[in-house]
């Protein structure tokens, strides 16, 4: 226990089964020993999705795959409708923007989640829109977007639904194929608990038949590419592959599937809520409703009396907790919270305790042992 | 000794204290721990491209390095000069395409190098020509570039001089600033012996200067953006990295220069004399001129009376060597031996064994040991 405990929105700390995958020596990215790794990785990702489609693993980061899906998917000089509460909703702005897709957005105050009907106005308002982009997990400001309902309303129109589930899949509930989501990306490095390094992306039917009439201005991440080496025997990538990481991603989704999606899900749901009860138990306050609070980071307004430094400086200098500051505008304001991973009572138990003693030291609590008390009505 | 040895032209073998390294914890790519390891890791990038320039390490193949040097140098509807004498010549011209940049190619046949004077020619011919790319060593040929003599041209040109020394660094000779190189990319699987899931690249000043006028449109692979996450404390990449790679990286870098990098090119040169001398005495010939025979592969013919299969899957199957075959056209004609990374007469030993005993086999040698014999020359 003497090294720092991550309690981050990303990276987490990977299963040590999973950084021992890594100790096997690279293989020939062109032979059948690694075609057969690459095709179970990545069936394993499908069924992580949950869906029928294929999925490729792309090296590189989340928002590698976030460019790939956006720019593989609207042509230069058509519309996207990009929702955005948060840092990483507008991150698909800046890369329609770099593409020259024209970028419409549904803007929310950060803290709030978007509503079904919003997008459905939004569509009704602009037949041109030819994609919509929704972040499931907004770990800028802690909170879960309805991608089921969206799906709901998205099922009825030709744009694409394209979902970035970087920091819920594992954690959250996604079910690429029931929620109608045509093109879902993920990274390796949030709930799937693998090391950061890489990303994964699935397109259904109907995003296969845009990205083949899109005139794409990406070499790297074409996707186009990617199906066709994917369907090679033996299945491979365009481009040599982070092949280590490979090894560690599968072993971390066979950690997931043995202990069952759903389980992950619920452990995932249980240490929200649990944090949740912790963290007001504390006299603190959640950053957004709790009503759409994230699975997965819990982000909590800074105590007036109290500095960024003065909470995560002593948790990570005294206690050996790391836990992230806000971005952008809420940079000062709020600390966040991740509970995503190999995470269970144990991490939130130090987690809280050192949360409990850090805010007695200021003179914020009376009792230290609040937050741990209130993990009861979830562990017991 | 039972795993496949892995003779291509990359993925190389890593060194067990590379592998090693992996297992370390990931830490937060945003914290000073990483910020101290991503700095030193630049820093030995920089000292094996030999540049007081800094460099930045991309999370991705050396084909994302390949393309953020162009697309972020070069201007759609500007002109580019791509030196083409295999497939990853070819692939800078594939890249520029992609990107609506002009692309002039000064095409060679495949197993023949560029001349200065060719590349002085083409470029007074076109005082348009923004950039000059050169792949140093062509993996797909065995072929090595003179970058060295071409630069003592480029630095009477305006043109920026784009250098993808992806399977050559640390292996053949590269001194970024006395070559005039303004913009340099390597991968981190070949003669750095790290696992493949990593780039790097350097820009000199001329370089950022004109990355500061292009519109890049890239999102991922914008080097501006790599630059100034460079710059902040802790230093730290735009998106998330692989931090588990930069550790194993940081740790193949080490590996080199506790060997002394002029050491470690001077054993990659030894290896493939080595290796042409002992190929030429079991009656093979090379696909290349000698005189540009590339340090770190070995280019082939196959033999009449022979196909791939007979020499590649027998030195496979049952002397568990992999080498590589031919690529595009050449597939069916050449074989490739990798001899780049950690690589001394051990690998030689077995892989010229393997090699004379499938010949021999094949009748197609008396003196199935002539091979490992010709090794004496350069090992004694």
């Amino acid at each position: 226990m003497n090294e720092i405990l991550l309690m981050l929105p990303g990276p987490t700390t990977a299963d040590p089964r999973v950084l021992q995958a890594m100790s096997k020596n690279v293989v020939n990215h062109r032979g059948d020993e690694f075609g057969k790794i690459y095709t179970e990785t990545t069936e394993l990702m499908s069924k992580t999705f949950q869906t029928q489609n294929d999925s490729y693993i792309l090296t590189g980061s989340g928002t590698s795959a976030m460019e790939a899906a956006l720019a593989n998917l609207v042509n230069r000089g058509d519309k996207v409708l990009n929702i955005v509460g948060g840092k990483f909703g507008g991150r698909f702005v800046e890369i329609a923007n770099v593409h020259g897709i024209e970028s419409k957005t549904l803007d929310l105050e950060w803290g709030t989640a978007v509503s079904p009907d919003q997008v459905q106005e939004a569509l009704d308002a602009d037949e041109d829109i030819k994609a919509v982009t929704a972040v499931h997990n907004e770990t800028s400001t802690g909170v879960a977007a309805p991608i089921d309902e969206i799906g709901e309303v998205m099922k009825n129109y030709d744009a694409l639904y394209i979902v970035d589930t970087v920091s819920s899949l594992g954690g959250d509930y996604v079910d690429v194929d029931k929620f109608h989501i045509d093109a879902c990306v993920t990274g390796s490095q949030k709930c799937l608990a693998a090391p950061p390094g890489l990303a994964a992306i699935t397109f259904n039917d109907d995003a296969w038949a845009a990205c083949e009439k899109v005139e794409a201005n990406n070499y790297y991440l074409n996707m186009l590419k990617y199906r066709a080496s994917g369907n090679k025997d033996p299945a491979q990538t365009p481009y040599t592959p982070s092949v280590s990481l490979i090894y560690a991603l599968k072993a971390a989704l066979e950690v997931i599937h043995e202990e069952g999606l759903e389980n992950s899900v619920a452990r995932h749901h249980q240490a929200a809520a649990a944090s949740r009860d912790a963290v007001k138990a504390l006299n603190l306050e959640l950053f957004p409703d709790e009503a759409v609070s994230s699975a997965t980071v819990t982000a909590v307004n800074i105590p007036e009396g109290a500095t960024d430094n003065d909470i995560r400086g002593t948790m990570l200098n005294k206690y050996k907790v790391q836990l992230a500051g806000g971005q952008d505008h809420l940079k000062g304001n709020i600390i966040r919270i991740g509970h995503m991973g190999v995470i269970n009572y144990q991490e939130l138990a130090i987690t809280f305790t050192a949360l409990g003693l850090t805010l007695k030291g200021l003179g914020l609590v009376e009792d230290a042992g609040a937050g741990v008390a209130a993990l009861a009505d979830h562990y017991i």
